[in-house]
């Protein structure tokens, strides 16, 4: 049992019950160092400090999920991390896929949602929030990620039952 | 009165008196997601919790700072942040320049390093190091930035004086 995911652009309103896209577009410009920059101020609500948590840089490289392009991206688990907001960047541009849902204890493929983001997009995941795993398209796409460091467990997976099923996202 | 500073290649035990270089370069390499990506983990010592500081996530997009590529770029000041640590990861694969000195009170031309960092390189800034705004070669040069948000200013300029004078970086 499959059920297709529909695949939405990224911005910010359509993604703003799951967290923030980190992003140039409609943020506000503040020039600094005497003109020679421009600075598009405090993108994303950063909430690492649960439980003596701190925030740590990381870069994540994904790899592709699929040999053949016209083959489906299959989804069927989600995570979430109960003690802090985690955040992607891409640092090539070209884009990717991000699959969340709204927060429950339990989830299923007809609780998701998919949007396509684009290389100059970053995601910032709300902590708690239920999200796939990275899911890139070009096998190798770089992102840094700005999450948790710190003691107690911080990851939740669920995977999908049978009876579940799971979702299919057809680019 | 000037002097011509020599510009190094950034690599991280060069690096290490000033603070991080944020690259996979000989970082350790963790598998997770099930196989399906490479996390290379807490790059940087992101100190930005003082005086109730926390951490915040901008863009930068820098301008160049001579027309003439002949031109020497010239450096007659530097800045630091007593309260927090500076992070810079350029969002597009171009070469950057990167200048800092020692932590002391006051500091002149004498007193400078030069860096040349590659674009998959980012640097993070320890608290209260002395160090050149961004300094691009690429006009639109972007940069994700992860700083400190909070209270109390944290932001101390020094301009040499003519005394002094500058320091000339030829590429």
């Amino acid at each position: 049992m499959s059920r297709q995911l529909e695949i939405n652009p990224l911005n910010k309103d359509a993604f703003a019950p799951f967290g923030d896209v980190i992003e140039i577009e409609n943020a506000e410009r503040l020039m600094i160092n005497d003109g020679t920059a421009e600075r598009y101020n405090d993108l994303a609500d950063i909430d690492v400090a649960s439980d003596g948590g701190r925030p740590i840089i990381s870069i994540f490289r994904g790899r592709r999920r699929r040999f053949d392009p016209s083959e489906p991206i299959e989804i069927n688990m989600m995570e979430r991390h109960p003690l802090g907001s985690q955040a992607f960047v891409p640092l090539q541009d070209a884009p990717y896929l991000v699959v969340v849902a709204r927060i429950a204890d339990h989830i299923g493929p007809d609780d998701l949602y998919a949007f396509l983001a684009q290389g100059k997009q970053g995601v910032n995941y709300r902590r708690n929030l239920w999200h796939h795993p990275l899911l890139v398209l070009n096998d190798g796409h770089e992102f840094l990620v700005i999450d948790r460091g710190g003691p107690n467990d911080n990851c939740v997976e669920q995977y999908f039952t049978p009876k579940q099923g799971y979702a299919q996202l057809f680019l």
